[in-house]
């Protein structure tokens, strides 16, 4: 496919070969994630759906707006950036994600769920004022539909003139699975063809009578709702004043073309439904598409990964549940992550005090917040930067009430190939300015463990941040203190040393190789990162010539800030934290780019002191 | 009805005698909200509501959970507050929202909207696994209805074994209006009562046949189903899956008694619809409920107040409808805020670029950055404490987009009687962690009109916040630098002065009082908050004895606290914040509770140097 303007030529394209196009970029797909990992499963399911909305709509006039973005490889496929498609997700190459510095087909960068149809009414509105007749197209999975901000902007949408669409992907899942009264409602509209196929007739019927037109409208409609009332199903959608068209197989490039061509007729703001297979086209994903929503490398033909061994996921999961095996009073909350946050085991264990909430981490706290007033020991299990969605329920729900209650927070410091929308690197100035809340930072599963028991022991709201993956193994040489006022650890040489270098989670470990290619430098681990424990360090770190803070999170509200009143006996400073936003990339390559490299770091504190 | 226990009153009182009481507790609130302001029109409609539900339930083992708090007046003075409940909303007297701290049948501390069903539904559910078969009721107004996280809540309620009611208080408003397909759809609710009756009594019908139980269940299910299809109205809660009772009329205390005690008899959680007129019993409210939902003090006989002069509000909104006079791309968007962010002229002027969404402040941020990013100027006005709502949408959607937005932040600082869920003293450590915002904090009119032609002129994403109420106005002898880089002004005596106070917002005047009390000392008072000019400042403190941060605003994250870098050739810091939550009362009684008093302060500094 390699320099074809496929948008161009899709345009003229009949449905064979559409088809056979579908299938080229299905391969590329498979190809490329088995290389590079990415999001399979969400992303097969659309290929089909993703040629039709090209095939219909002009993009970049039209706007194509993907919610999450799981779902938007085909489209960067489609819209010029075949070539670089191998370069999926890493350093420099091309985003698992839209992403507006990308292309211009990429009209917001994506990664958070429920925002498509928010920004799609404010285009939609934009385009309205400008006198515009572009259309604008948010596309969103059924999994979104959980989450709160969709309904706010369904709520929005009624009674306005607007070129605006809803593809609403039902491909029956979110990311765990589909949960509560919404999944059992569209498990409902499901089977209920009859009903829009009889109301297209209708309405098709009507439209040939042309001197009948307004009395028959009314009528239209009168004999629309008895219909509706008779044959079938509430239909939410309908409910909130919006038109409503489906639901059509989603696989199939002609019935979704066929509806799009139908929704571009309707006036105001058409919800169309498509069912798409998750993971279609490629057996291993049909038969398992949880498995294969998010992976990393793995074998083509048969479809096997390196197993997946022990990480920090998989560790508190382990810990969490065999606390609950003797604590009756501890529950786990999980917002459509129960794999991704380690907590299958507890769920299989203790499913009477397992919640998955769906996409619907608000909701999750807050709810975590009835528990713990009750008595409970909620623990919720997020991934950092989804987290971010519930900063006033922290405040609100839990810090205001003085409730205990444990936050897990997963996938903390730089994640990889996510890229921008999901580095875990802004969880502390935000926590931190909620008044009450412990924050922990271990860097070994044992450490991890001591802060479990801790925070599932006292009253406080504590949070737990730690990173994807695994934990650190080198040799310590740490003493640790642990009490209840404190828990950081430190070099045996913090006394001698004239440089000290202050890290924590992860990047301690850095930390530590730098200390010892200088000689002369102590390293002080935090292990409780919130309050700071300001005198202690203080002390540390009198008459130092040297005070280096390497943090793996955003610097503006960071732990290096809130130290500074410690600094006042030493004679430099120096932070070294994340300044922006970070993009996608390799591990290593994000560490590089950022001056997180021994070498480096080694160098600059020489040329100091 | 002093030292009278209410509570137990009621239990064994007549229907007459609890009309009687409704009319002496709406007496009790007009009087106290005439006297110390507050919210009295959703506290007037619910008084009938609210004796019904001490009468059904058994407080505070059965736990009543008020959404936002705005109608809980009669429940406090049922449970115990009636003598202290004229010391409403003063310092140290009753909270105006339910509180724990005051009361066992206070569950939660409330006033953010739309958290009741989530915390209700964790209480629950606590109660299921812990074996208690009490009730937990979650009273939510119909305005509450359009935040998202209710949906999210309702969308864990099905299929769920629980004791669990969720009164829906439908008053046919929120705080300004309602917005939306959801209003609609209650509209159509609303005249929907023959499904009620049919429904009511054809399973009653079915109750007294004794013998037939088990089969006539599921005939008497698939009978409603086609009633329901047939007669009425598609119900979003039964869409969901919830049980559904009502409407019926929320100010007749007999039919409200009754469709609870109906409710207590459903399995799972049960949706109660009550309409009940905002302001009821109160002439003047019941004509302008939206003048008396939360007000100052006012003539209780004519219902006068001393008229609203300017205001920050109010000259935000002139300004910015004058600045949308002459460009057309300015839009305003509010979430149900409309009189209190001051946009009504904007509304009038402007409709079609006027946008009140409901109460949903993240879907409000995110079709801004729509609007934005296709060429249009957004203007969200917000209050201080809501907008912590908002965090993640303005990370995700407007910062990592670059896209420029203005956001207004109202009702920052200390907002006095509201207390401790709405003092606006947490928005400047949250957005001042997020990449490429700036952040203003002008103290008088002159200076919001500069902040905000900068922030309509820029590309920036430009956050400007102002307190409730009105500019200082003092003698200046301050230089203001206001350039590209920087907007802030000193004292002329800068360079002299061996002491220094910085501060920003309403708070400067203090300063500069204390100042001037001193002699020797000078103020620097910061206009753009964020990111700060270190070096300037830096040069500005060099050699002082001392720099004191004074600021109305939280400690941790705080600008005294990113100011640290430039203390580095002062000899004593002093950083004068709030240092956690703040209960409510009246803004004097705060600020000295808070130590910000010109005595207190003028006596520290002289103890410093």
């Amino acid at each position: 496919m390699s320099d074809r303007d496929i948008l161009k030529e899709l345009k003229s394209m009949s449905y064979k070969e559409m088809t056979a196009l579908s299938r080229e970029i299905r391969e590329k797909i498979i190809d490329t994630v088995s290389q590079n990992g990415g999001h399979l499963s969400s992303n097969l399911g659309m290929v089909e759906a993703t040629i039709a909305l090209h095939k219909v709509f002009d993009s970049p006039n039209d706007k194509l707006i993907f919610d999450v973005g799981h779902q938007c490889y085909a489209h960067k496929i489609i819209t010029g950036r075949d070539d670089e498609f191998s370069t999926l997700r890493t350093y420099g190459g091309i985003s698992g994600f839209p992403n507006r510095q990308e292309s211009e087909h990429d009209i917001l960068n994506e990664g958070h769920s429920g925002t498509s149809i928010s920004a799609a009414l404010g285009i939609a509105e934009a385009n309205k004022l400008m006198g515009k007749t572009d259309y604008t197209v948010a596309i969103i999975g059924d999994g979104s539909l959980t989450n709160g901000m969709v309904y706010e902007a369904l709520n929005n949408c009624a009674d306005k003139d607007l070129r605006l669409i809803i593809l609403v992907n039902d491909n029956e899942m979110s990311i765990s699975k589909n949960v509560g009264g919404l999944h059992n409602y569209f498990s409902k509209v499901r089977v209920s063809k009859r009903y829009f196929i009889f109301k297209r007739r209708l309405i098709k019927g009507f439209r040939w009578i042309p001197l009948l037109g307004k009395p028959l409208t009314k009528l239209s409609a009168y004999i629309k709702n008895v219909i509706r009332r008779a044959v079938v199903k509430d239909n939410l959608f309908e409910d909130l004043g919006l038109e409503y068209l489906g639901p059509v197989d989603g696989n199939n490039i002609k019935k979704v073309v066929g509806v799009l061509e139908e929704a571009k007729t309707r006036n105001g703001c058409t919800v169309v439904h498509i069912r798409t297979k998750k993971g279609y086209g490629y057996e291993h994903a049909e038969n398992e598409p949880g498995k294969y929503h998010g992976v990393g490398k793995f074998d083509k033909e048969n479809g096997t990964s390196s197993l997946e061994s022990e990480c920090f996921s998989t560790y508190v999961g382990k810990r969490l549940t065999e606390m609950a095996d003797k604590d009756e009073k501890i529950c786990a909350i999980t917002a459509a992550m129960c794999d991704g946050t380690g907590l299958t085991p507890f769920y299989d264990k203790h499913p009477t005090r397992f919640y998955d909430v769906g996409i619907a981490e608000e909701h999750a706290v807050t709810f975590a917040s009835g528990l713990s007033v009750s008595g409970m020991k909620p623990v919720v299990a997020l991934y950092s930067t989804f987290s971010q969605r519930t900063y006033d329920q922290m405040f609100h729900d839990i810090a205001i009430q003085k409730l205990p209650m444990t936050l897990l927070l997963d996938r903390c410091g730089l994640v990889g190939g996510d890229g921008i929308t999901h580095q875990g690197i802004f969880d502390y100035p935000l926590f931190s300015s909620i008044p009450n809340a412990y924050i922990y930072s271990p860097e070994s599963y044992d450490e991890l463990g001591t802060c479990l028991e801790r925070a599932i022991g006292d009253e406080n709201f504590d949070i737990i941040r730690y990173p994807k993956g695994k934990e650190n193994k080198y040799d310590l040489m740490f003493e640790m203190i642990n009490d209840e006022s404190d828990l950081f650890a430190y070099s045996s040489n913090v006394n001698t040393a004239k440089r000290v270098i202050i890290a924590y989670g992860r990047i301690s470990r850095l930390a530590f190789e730098v200390a010892s290619a200088l000689g002369d430098c102590a390293v002080i681990k935090l292990i409780r990162i919130f309050p700071l424990n300001i005198e202690k360090i203080s002390a540390l770190l009198n008459g130092k010539e040297l005070c280096y803070v390497l943090e793996e999170s955003y610097k503006t509200g960071g732990v290096g800030e809130k130290l500074y009143p410690a600094f006042k006996n030493v004679q430099n400073v120096y932070i070294h934290a994340i300044e922006g936003f970070v993009e996608h990339g390799e591990l290593d390559n994000l560490y590089k780019a950022l001056g997180f490299d021994k070498e480096a770091i080694v160098d600059r504190i020489k040329e100091i002191c």
